[in-house]
């Protein structure tokens, strides 16, 4: 299993899972039933951010997106986002996605990651995160309309990186 | 001072005193040096938000934007983000601001008003806030670089609203 930087022609790949996962609805607060091209800028993300896909056997397997949390004055604090075909799920795909993006936000002198809206059922995704380090540092309450869960809450999570070389990031 | 819907004819008027505030950079974490074309977006809300105006003898003196927070499954809780004119400061305008939209948020139907980024130092608007319930969830320490105080804090505010008369917002 590779990670790599995605090319526009890796989108149709990524689309096959990003459309299911979003029409499942459990774990993104993003638009339905969108079309490929309305998904696109969803989850292709510009310079300063990146893409990347996990790439198995030639197959894109899952994807990661980050880049800054806000333009301007919050600019140095990072945040990512992160889709994984269901036959990665539980092989570490989603371990090595967050290594990267957590080495990746290092290199790139953040001085941080945050995560807005980590739904509190997807418990695989919370312990991922708290396993690399990130911390719960908020829930809001009855934020994410679950389609089985009813009304559950959306967790801040914050991982705060060694100081950067370049103060002013 | 009246508040009103803004029309897309408001916007060279508000593009005054939005320059003003995001060229001081000392609330928000916008680009800096946008031209007004550049900057529309980034304040005139498409439904279902709005932009709305303060309006005082003919003159726009401040203004409010306001919508969903999150597409989809978050769209049940608002936002919003408020521009005062440097003159209609200290004078109620901001909490004028405040209240209509909290009693828009409440005939939508939201489930709570959520702001993602107060800026710790920009105290007036803190305060404010919390005078009109909101309660800081939490802060990423050191998410925002002030022009002259440096690293600050950001603040996740959150106002939850009486259970809304429609439970399939």
């Amino acid at each position: 299993m590779q990670i790599r930087t995605s090319t526009a022609e890796d989108w149709p790949g990524i689309f096959g899972f990003y459309q299911k996962i979003m029409d499942e609805g459990q774990t993104y607060a993003f638009p339905k039933g969108q079309s490929l091209e309305e998904a696109r800028p969803w989850w292709m993300e510009p310079p300063p951010g990146q893409t990347v896909v996990a790439v198995d056997n030639g197959r894109i397997i899952g994807s990661a997106k980050m880049g800054p949390n806000k333009p301007g004055a919050g600019s140095h604090i990072a945040t990512a986002s992160f889709l994984l075909d269901r036959e990665a799920r539980s092989r570490g795909v989603g371990r090595s996605l967050g290594r990267y993006v957590i080495e990746w936000a290092r290199q790139e002198n953040y001085h941080g990651i945050q995560f807005n809206a980590v739904v509190e059922t997807n418990e695989a995704a919370v312990h991922l995160w708290q396993s690399l380090g990130f911390a719960i540092l908020d829930t809001v309450p009855g934020a994410f309309r679950h389609p089985t869960k009813g009304l559950v809450g959306l967790h801040f999570m914050f991982l705060p990186l060694e100081s950067a070389t370049s103060p002013e990031h």
